[in-house]
């Protein structure tokens, strides 16, 4: 039997690491013949773009973020509005005699894992399909925390931390207001992670705003006005997709105000108010596809679980767990232990776990005690990453994709 | 005699190395009785608002980004606009009998250095002054290189090299770009420093638009083109004050077409372009004071010169050297030898290097071979900073002010 290994959506620091545990525990069955990768996710499989992940260094993939196969964004139509995908699907599934199917991403994906279990089951053909979780958004629900997650919020926490020092230090008689913009259009998890950064109520960050918590605009000025008054500057972080009271993004609104649409979104918005409404000098930061691909200062718990996702999830596909996804179970906060289990996948598919009520604080600008005890875990130990002429090393696919087998497939849609 | 020490403009990720290198420096010599740091600047002696060093932790203050001691953007006044100004100053260093000032700071910083330099001399006050080279900007003319900027350099780069590797990872059958605005609104340093990111001409950043270059709208709109047709993505470096053929900065531009003013900068510009002509994905990210205060992620190489020069300046100070600047002069590439001399500040101050045309690439939308020669042994060398709960530890100055003892001042203008 040969497997299948493919990457999908948003990548992180550590999807690669997942991919070496799924490449490294195979090679550990004997009945496991080749792990084949696609190229691009699920793309790859209907285009019949595979490698043959015989010859890969995973001990170099382990270091390098992005993804090594290559990810697609692409939702799996069902198979009543498309039966000819699935058709190429198990067509290429059959032509390379792959009987298990390892598919890492998020929500998204799971969806697909449901859907591919399912075509299987009816057609009869002998699949094992198993969801391995990534994402740096940390909403996938049935999982404690998302791999790719502690990394980008450990990279975030000690931007925010850095950039206080810095803004503390440059502080003259006038206000001085830094604002961070991070991921997250719907859920602040990554917001909250920055939290992380103060060890005390007059380091940075001051404010916090997260999706969860509709935008006041009056209360977020009089706190920023009474840190600076009290510090003579504030740091403020903002997900990208805080909403209104209305639940519109601050983003659209800014734009059907002002008639234009800004490639930077509600941070920079809210760092245009701040510099209106309060007149203080202002910084407008959006570190974007770094805060992702920070594989010089990954999180060692994170890319620990990224790995075992990955092998965890090769040895439920060999125990016959069909339609399951690879979960992180916490069982305890301090120390922290975690275990990794098997959920469902069509119990958790398509939902988006969101910052709890009780992490954010009473306020709504900050996150709570509790908030803080479930996140500092997820960013501890660091790994020095091997370098040349003072920059990483990555490992970079340079083999060719196996000879096709089969012809070419368009989707008449 | 005591001394004097202060840090001024834009902080770094190892202005405070230097601080401890004057520290240590002057610890050493028993002619030396207590060394004072300002609160911000020249503004902390002009408010004497002055910390006793004695019980710094100078390891610590090694590993913590930002200005320990507070920094300030100020320009002394002649002493013929405000002799007040002077009277206050030498008021303040008389009454603390100091007799050495090391200015910590860029190209205004030396200029700061002549002026008091010479009033000390009228006045027949027994002063020696010595400047500290500090900017990531890399612009001070008579060093070879500055502190700070191998720091921000090595920071840049790498995450040039990781976003590179993440946008190379998503790309589909679309053409997707992402473009990275860094620091430099006249000198193009910082922007040259992300090509060291490339170990080959297929890896990110393929695009380098530095200020030095007008920028040519339609020559790197056919660059862009060509690189998507390549690789099918592009990732692009744009120094803030990328300027047009006029000599205009591109975000003044932007503003007088658009009516409006972004928060964003050039880089902002530079991929609206891309989607509006070109038609391609596109993601704008701005690592603003995320890139000065990176002390996770430091260039030991810059670090260690950091220090050097503030130790070198006591030196200076004590072999009676007035009105010089402690420089990096370098003796070879490869290997990479350099030393610590002395540069009179009047031959250097207020002057700008910008970047040879020489370290650029004939076609300007690149680094030379030279450019990558000069660039390459600034930012080696890793540093395992201490962290706890996976955050870099930093040291915070928390002694009171020295006790006043003079009367308050303010200036007439």
């Amino acid at each position: 039997m040969n497997l299948l290994y493919a990457q999908s959506g948003g990548v992180t620091a550590v999807i690669n690491a997942s991919a070496a545990g799924v490449i490294d525990a195979a090679r550990k069955h004997a009945a496991i013949g080749k792990v084949f990768a696609a190229r691009h996710g699920i793309l790859g499989l209907l285009d019949e773009a595979l490698y043959d992940t015989a010859g890969v260094d995973t001990a170099a993939l382990l270091n390098t973020p992005g993804g090594a196969f290559g990810s697609c964004r692409f939702d799996l139509p069902s198979e009543a509005d498309e039966p000819a995908v699935y058709d190429r699907l198990f067509a290429v599934l059959q032509a390379y005699r792959i009987g298990g199917l390892l598919y890492n991403g998020g929500n998204g994906s799971m969806d697909l894992i449901v859907k591919v279990a399912e075509s299987a089951r009816r057609r009869g053909y002998p699949l094992i399909s198993v969801g391995v979780p990534k994402t740096v958004d940390n909403d996938i629900e049935g999982s404690d925390c998302c791999p790719g997650f502690g990394s980008a919020a450990k990279y975030l926490a000690t931007s925010m931390r850095e950039a206080g020092r810095d803004v503390a230090a440059m502080t003259g008689r006038s206000g001085r207001v830094f604002v961070m913009e991070v991921m997250g259009r719907n859920v602040g998890w990554l917001a909250a992670s920055t939290a992380l950064a103060a060890r005390s109520a007059d380091e940075a960050p001051h404010i916090v705003l997260m999706p969860e918590v509709a935008f006041d605009e009056e209360a977020f000025l009089a706190r920023v006005r009474q840190v600076v008054e009290r510090l003579g500057y504030c740091a403020v972080t903002v997900a990208e997709g805080l909403k209104g009271a209305d639940g519109r993004p601050l983003m659209e609104q800014a734009r059907d105000a002002r008639g234009y649409v800004q490639l930077g979104g509600a941070g920079e918005e809210v760092a245009r108010l701040i510099g209106e409404r309060l007149g203080y000098k202002h910084h407008y930061g959006n570190p974007d596809y770094l805060q992702r691909a920070a594989g010089h200062w990954m999180s060692a718990t994170d890319r620990e679980q990224a790995y075992a996702v990955g092998a965890a999830g090769v040895e439920l596909l060999m125990a016959g767990q069909d339609g399951v996804m690879a979960a992180i179970r916490r069982l305890s906060d301090q120390p922290y232990c975690w275990d990794v289990i098997a959920v469902q996948a069509a119990s958790i598919a398509n939902l988006e776990r969101r910052v709890p009520r009780a992490f954010i604080s009473d306020d709504g600008l900050h996150v709570s005690e509790l908030g803080r005890r479930y996140l500092l875990p997820l960013i501890a130990g660091e790994i020095a990453v091997p370098c040349t002429d003072g920059l990483p090393d990555h490992y970079i696919m340079d083999f060719p994709l196996m000879p096709r087998l089969l012809p070419d497939f368009r989707r008449s849609a």
